[in-house]
């Protein structure tokens, strides 16, 4: 086979629409899940969650950064009465995670958490499963059903393996549990710390239940690959529609985890947050300092909500074209930049004055007066 | 709908077997690209190429990295100039980056260089690229038709748009003309800043030629945010099976590029390099200080090539199930971590005689002597 050039073709591909899977809609206290609603950005707090300073500090500082749910570990009693100080002083909904008692879900739930964690692998008995469901459908709480493949439910392990079929059954089980008890606000999620594991099997899920889907590639590792890891994982599957929920998990601070998730949405046209930054990787043809230039501007712009796309280009190649495509472009060349405000050339500036004009225009398109 | 359980279903997905698209092999100097042989991790050097020591010791560096291939800014002859002597002192071949002037390529083919990149969106005269080709083809040398949406043809832009379909024509067009000259020893790639139009874009070439492809997403950005757009876009690609080498661009050093390139082989199974480390986010639950651990046990095995899979996590919930699935795992408690080796229980060990025991485990595994 040669290549061929044919004529006839339309541009049909050009934006590359992703058919989003219609799930049914759950609630995490105001939070809409699936459904159609955008695809809601999490995290957990990896503080001692007894120390409930602590534990609230962090809370406002990824709320602070986009997360719009987080998840708190509830490891044993204390823990759970510290959610009676943390849940109302919370900026956003505080999720209970719980494994093995039973109990500490129902006193997370007194403590007025709008969402629960239950993993089948450790918390499965239908006598168990009824008490906390029936307070939790009271309450209008939320409960994901979080299967791991670190704590897959040994049962389950023995009739399916460890592949994506036991980990889509011992979630099913569980959901299949709670709706027959007629409780339906439910999230589900199955994770692996292996990329082709967890695809195949949210996949599988998607196809045997309408629940929403929180994603995330567990046991990821640390900023340098699980940044990476999750990434791939979680690109795969937003990119052909599946996912109502996401977390990023790395062994690192929560923070980076809210950030690594916003730019994966980003990436791929779901949602936006802040200035978007194209810049290129530098090669011998580039005659600025461009990764300076680039770093001083984010910098200069951090904390800008506005979905702005900035062109930071290092030369005449490609830096035009994107510059024009851009909200603002600059295109390097010896010592200064051509700048371009939304595909018009405006000038040429020097170098050391282009951070300083991409902020001030930047900052006048976002309509916000310098801080 | 509910949530089914079936009790019949196979694990047929397990190992998510990703379907490679076979296409034909073409040979960078000793490199295979295509054809069944490995996607091969390409790089770019960032140095001035006519800086030929400052060049060398970059190609060094990257090679070091795992960089099987790089490329070379040729700006002008004096960089052309250059290559006489990078080309036969580098450890892997050296593709010559052209644009605009046909003479440079032909400088690039009598320095020796194994490749040769050229844009279609400024250099596409059938005149030049016969005698590049007629050249290229006396020597063996390569050519990668490189298209990018940021200095796209313009006519091409006015034909079909800025979107997936006009890539695509560019490149057909180039292929078609030099494959009609006889000349096949050919690599291919549309490169956009945006990973959905890139992604589309990769598709539509894929139905119509089947030309060995190169994949990245051009100007991608910096560290933070270059590297989820990488991942999530050559990570769609991959996963179906596209592309037959890849460049991470990163405004940022090219040794951060083959990092994340083998990053992003690795978490979909393709290709591995060295130790791969399974990590939990951290949580409420750990008790032990996990992130310094990961840190000093990644630190030790630096520079290992084996491919040992190394659990490092925080607790007893996933921390037993993932730390039996790997080759190494340590599951910590307080002030203290259970290893297993190889899914066998070894036993409890105090947290800081952890990591020498983690580097000598992994040593006597990869049957290398500690360095």
């Amino acid at each position: 086979m040669t290549s061929q050039i044919s004529q006839d073709q339309p541009d049909h591909a050009s934006s590359s629409p992703m058919t989003k899977k219609v799930t049914r809609r759950s609630w995490v206290g105001p939070i809409p899940i699936g459904g159609g609603a955008p695809v809601v950005v999490q995290t957990m707090a990896n503080t001692d969650t007894r120390d409930v300073a602590a534990t609230l500090a962090q809370i406002n500082s990824v709320a602070e950064r986009g997360a719009e749910l987080v998840r708190v570990a509830v490891p044993d009693e204390k823990a759970g009465r510290a959610l009676f100080e943390i849940i109302p002083q919370a900026p956003i909904p505080v999720v209970a995670d719980i494994h093995f008692d039973w109990r500490l879900a129902m006193l997370a739930l007194e403590a007025g958490a709008p969402g629960l964690r239950l993993n089948p692998g450790n918390l499965s008995d239908p006598d168990k499963i009824k008490k906390i469901s029936h307070k939790a459908g009271q309450q209008g709480a939320a409960i994901r059903v979080g299967v791991n493949s670190g704590s897959l439910d040994p049962r389950m392990a023995q009739l399916y393996g460890h592949g994506p079929e036991a980990m889509a059954q011992s979630a099913l089980k569980e959901l299949s549990l709670l709706e027959d008890l007629g409780f339906h606000n439910l999230v589900v999620s199955l994770k692996a710390s292996d990329v082709r594991l967890t695809v195949a099997a949210v996949r599988l899920l998607a196809e045997r239940t309408d629940c929403p889907q929180h994603l995330g590639i567990t046991e990821a590792g640390d900023l340098e690959t699980g940044v990476i890891k999750s990434a791939v994982g979680l690109g795969v599957l937003l990119h052909e529609g599946l996912g109502d929920t996401i977390r990023v998990s790395l062994t690192g601070p929560p923070e980076a985890e809210v950030d690594c998730a916003w730019e994966i949405l980003r990436s791929l046209g779901l949602r936006s947050r802040g200035p978007e930054f194209i810049s290129c990787p530098t090669c011998g043809r580039c005659e600025i300092d461009l990764v300076g230039l680039l770093k001083e501007v984010k910098n200069r712009l951090r904390g800008l909500k506005a979905p702005l796309k900035i062109a930071v280009m290092g030369c005449v190649v490609n830096g035009p074209g994107e510059g024009k495509r851009a909200d603002l472009g600059v295109a390097g060349g010896r010592g200064r930049g051509i700048l371009f405000e939304r595909g018009q050339l405006v000038g040429q500036f020097p170098y050391e004055s282009l951070a300083q004009i991409l902020e001030d225009k930047a900052r006048a398109m976002a309509g916000e007066a310098k801080t």
